[in-house]
């Protein structure tokens, strides 16, 4: 099994994950909120990559839905949710359509939308990511959504965890390119202390600036999902 | 100071770099093999990014000059020397022009022409590239070359030596963007073994089948060189 890590969306070319399973991470929080809403009872999630987008399907959806997102880790005017997964409660999601818009979370997704398999990952389903990409079987490619086209280390983290667990799994090691190699040497080095290297990460001064440190936490959690959602025909939904 | 590490020549936008120095490395082999030129004698390297823009310049150049550089780690037909530090003796280089085109390092040149300072780094002149860096004292990118717009191991490794003479030299750490961070990280987890890393390098395995392991030994070696190669007006020559 060949493995590809990216550390952003738009290093991403089309042929090369035209027969390959893709996973896409946006740790903090996007991919992490999303597998939480599903859990707590949406319907599905809709990501699209800009707000006007959002309000344009939301004038033309069927059913409840509710309209979500974030720009630079704050709610956007009007919309009912942010992009906390503390929001995402099943009193709130249950049943619903979430029209769900991220800066980079979102285009991450739309870029590899023609992919056959598009997996969410983060921490708290790694082990099930891993699971669902030995499942599939095919070549894969790991997606870090990035912040503005640049490498993050809270991304690059999920997928040296994901590698990891992955790894755990086969007798043949998979072949990875070089940003995975580092990846997974990288998650490894670190897996008992991973604090200690997202604590220099821009994106989490950024959130802890705007109080979500119970977020961050959470986000960071290992395994304690083991369900994976999945991005078919413009919507997320879980397997 | 701030400093930030890009994983390719084409990850890199102009206005990012307009007001800073630029420390370009291609480690395997490109910045070495020019230092070594310098090094040797030669007059100027004379960085191109295509074969016919080397063929071109040849028709206009004055004095002596030799035609340099690879395709695919392969000496180019017609081209009086390849990309082999060990090619670049005094008794062939001394005194002559170098025009010179390899994939991804001339590229990456030719990206930044415009930044204010442009210094070539590699493993052999890590500490003289900090000492540099901070005599001019403004702001850093610094660009890995890469291998056609992907990340590679043994660029990024360089730029962690680097970081990490920087960091011995100041009281203040400097201001590292998150693969700055990671980079200066995975460099000191390996500094005493960094081939375990870089064994696992597309690259290396490419150079090795090649019968080039001599040249990546030398390659490797840290801080035996005390100049920094600087580009500036199409040209690289020594400080």
């Amino acid at each position: 099994m060949k493995i590809s890590v990216y550390a952003a969306y738009d290093h991403v070319v089309e042929r090369t994950f035209r027969e390959q399973q893709v996973v896409v991470i946006d740790l903090l929080r996007a991919t992490t909120t999303i597998l939480t809403a599903l859990l707590s009872g949406a319907k599905c999630v809709l990501p699209v990559a800009e707000v006007e987008s959002a309000m344009s399907l939301a004038a033309h959806i069927q059913g409840d839905f509710l309209l979500a997102g974030e720009r630079k880790a704050v709610l956007i005017q009007g919309f009912d949710l942010g992009n906390s997964p503390f929001e995402y409660t099943p009193e709130v999601v249950e049943g619903k359509s979430i029209i769900f818009t991220t800066t980079n979370g979102s285009r991450a997704l739309q870029r590899v939308a023609s992919a056959p398999r598009i997996w969410l990952g983060c921490l708290r389903n790694a082990a099930a990511v891993a699971d669902a990409m030995l499942g599939f079987g095919l070549d894969a490619t790991i997606v870090c959504a990035g912040t503005g086209g640049r490498f993050t280390i809270d991304d690059f983290l999920a997928a040296g965890c994901i590698l990891d667990r992955l790894q755990e799994r086969v007798h043949q090691p998979p072949d990875l390119n070089d940003l995975g190699v580092v990846a997974l040497d990288v998650y490894r080095r670190h897996r008992f202390h991973l604090f200690d290297l997202l604590r220099q990460a821009g994106h989490y001064g950024v959130l802890m600036e705007s109080g979500f440190e119970r977020d961050i936490q959470y986000c960071m959690q290992e395994d304690v999902e083991t369900v994976v959602p999945r991005f078919a025909d413009g919507a997320v939904t879980l397997l």
